[in-house]
């Protein structure tokens, strides 16, 4: 058994549940006979190169503690966007890193992230093995676009999904009070998949309350099929609803929301994309009579833990501490998947993957689960969303509002 | 005691909390020994005219039935923005809906509505009181915008206000999870009065997680004081989160999103707004070298049940009963209001006001609630807020999603 120290960060974009995926980690940790300190790194590997770490055994002490920083949104450590180097590029920031694990005897490397952090663990784990570091750097996925590889779903993506799913159906009560033909435009998150966007769909499989048409970016947005789809929703009610996912874009590639766009790149090179509602909004009032409005769900679907899945929040607890146990056990460079076992009933698995499979690629919504004329998804695609979001979590409230865990 | 049949409708912008007034008002009426039938008015006022209503006793049935209803969002029996003519005007309107009331024996009418619906409340009994045809014509005030003369706060706005504190919270937690300079621009709803922008700053009063800066519109919006006061904030963090409200306004009585405005306007003349938020992160992104963000909390301020406040679900309720009560015992031509008679421990007794001292009036948030430098709300504003949002309800949730009640 390799015995030493571990250091913990999170990267990326927030999540309702990537603290709960931390909190399962560290449980992991205190419960090894492998591990000693358990420290955390601020603004992921951000703190391991300025030497911005804590010693989280000081500061997350009990099983309350533990709970209430699952609970909490975004990432209680913060987060970073730094993509490492190539190792041949630059040596130097790699020697810098595994100083600081060498001087705090740091065996154990957990990084909770996305498809880009990712990339770091490949990385890290490489470099180790080229110097015989003997380090086991494990990844643990998290993103609310379910668009990682390799893996089933993604931690995060259930309390998204179920925020998404009871907004629509609140917005859809909200739009039928009137009796006035309108349209209810709803721009969801996801710049290349559309699994978020699929999940508006959800309160359908349930009840009246659905999206009359939902388009993801898998399928060639087209102006003039989006009319027709519009009228023909026209003939069964006055007032029309649609999801639409902020990637959406014209067959020749161009986003819906270029003109009303920043033009700006995050440091990955991926567009900054905004406006595609408002742009939808602007083409239909333009074009049909009728009134328009368009709802930006923005940040809230990634950070509303008050309406967190309790499926999620405990499968991302539970990856956590299986990443410290498969890393305690021997596993290193590999990534923590879901496997689904059975989804009736509802059952999955965690397993490792290795990275190389999984880093910078992206997994798209199958075509299998998009209806033919593409302005929908199917009945199987929200079967298997739909166990993602079961159940609901024990918030803590204090003076009506939600408790969460602040490490300063 | 005036004995014969009820009606109730609901008119306006939607709530989380107008359909348990709704529900109150049933359940008063099935409680008392004046009432026979209810009646449902399918959009308001609308409904009469049209000859579209139901009857509430086949539909609304159980105490189970009465609970979900309290839990649904928007207006269960619909809503419309239809301002009676003025009596001289237009006698002929006024006499379809009291042949109607004729017909149907209905000697209590119901209106739950805001301030613009308070105006039919009157119209109605003055015509009844000039026409000599006995019936009880009581208004419910419901608004999320907390506006109305003559109360304490409204039914209503408790529940945004909770989804706002919540929201701000969250997204607070979200934006501190990068060290890169930025601000994010929060836009809320309120036209003309900011109690609903003033809630943005309630987590404030417990916690650390609370917005730097709060716009109201009863201040006018100075830009340069402002990139001062966003300068000011820098020099403490480097997060900087901004709560605005829809209605904000320059000196000159410009709003701020007129540029990014679609010029329409309700048929009650109000400017139709939008953009405010997404003006002031253009202007912030040209003047100050930073990342600036912009969320509009948009339609689910109003219809977020899912975090309804508890003490402002049961207050909707017990002022909707309270209103049955009133009329029964003779009182016609006035609204339902909130006597405030404790704030620690928070205590409020329902009342009736006359209506013509309330209708198509604005109650801004006073002087003293905003600190002098007009870019916050005072921790005295926030104790007046701050036992409106206290208390979770009990949702009851199936496959993942809040179940909510539907008439037909």
């Amino acid at each position: 058994m390799l015995k030493g120290n571990a250091i913990v960060g999170q990267s990326g974009g927030p999540t309702a549940a990537i603290n709960a995926t931390l909190a399962g980690v560290i449980r992991g940790a205190y419960a090894s006979q492998a591990i000693g300190t358990v420290y955390g790194a601020f603004n992921g590997i951000e703190g391991i190169l300025k030497g911005t770490v804590c010693v989280l055994n000081d500061i997350v002490k009990t099983d309350d503690d533990l709970d209430a920083l699952s609970h909490t949104p975004a990432a209680a450590l913060g987060s970073c966007r730094l993509k490492l180097p190539l190792i041949e590029d630059d040596r130097a920031t790699y020697e810098k890193l595994f100083d600081f694990f060498k001087e705090k005897d740091i065996r154990y490397f957990f990084y909770i992230g996305g498809n880009d952090s990712m990339d770091t663990v490949a990385k890290l784990s490489l470099y180790a093995s080229e110097t015989d570091y003997d380090i086991r750097v494990m990844g643990v996925p998290k993103t609310i676009d379910n668009d990682v590889c390799g893996t089933d779903h993604t931690p995060g993506y259930g309390s998204a999904a179920k925020y998404i799913a009871a907004s629509m159906q609140e917005i859809i009560r909200d739009t039928a009070v009137y009796k006035v033909k309108a349209v209810t435009v709803v721009e969801i998150m996801g710049r290349d998949a559309g699994w978020l966007t699929a999940a508006a769909g959800l309160p359908g499989l349930f009840c009246d309350a659905k999206p009359d048409l939902i388009y993801l970016p898998e399928v060639p947005f087209d102006y003039d099929k989006y009319y027709e789809d519009v009228q023909a929703a026209f003939e069964k009610k006055p007032n029309v609803v649609v999801a639409i996912s902020e990637g959406a874009r014209l067959a020749d590639g161009t986003y819906l929301g270029a003109s009303a766009q920043s033009g700006v790149t995050d440091v990955f090179g991926h567009a900054y994309l905004s406006g595609t509602g408002k742009a939808l909004e602007l083409a239909t009032k333009a074009r049909l009579a009728c009134k328009v409005r368009s709802v930006e769900l923005n940040i809230l679907q990634r950070c509303a833990s008050h309406i967190a899945s309790l499926t999620d929040i405990r499968e991302s607890l539970s990856i956590g501490e299986a990443a410290v146990r498969a890393a305690a056990e021997g596993a290193t460079g590999k990534m923590m998947v879901f496997n689904r076992i059975s989804n009736d009933p509802y059952k999955v698995v965690c397993e490792c993957e290795d990275i190389r499979k999984i880093a910078n690629m992206v997994r798209e919504v199958p075509g299998e689960f998009i209806n033919e004329r593409g302005n929908n998804v199917t009945e199987e695609c929200l079967r298997y969303i739909a166990p993602l979001i079961a159940g609901e979590c024990s918030i803590k409230y204090e003076n009506g509002l939600p408790v969460h865990f602040v490490i300063n």
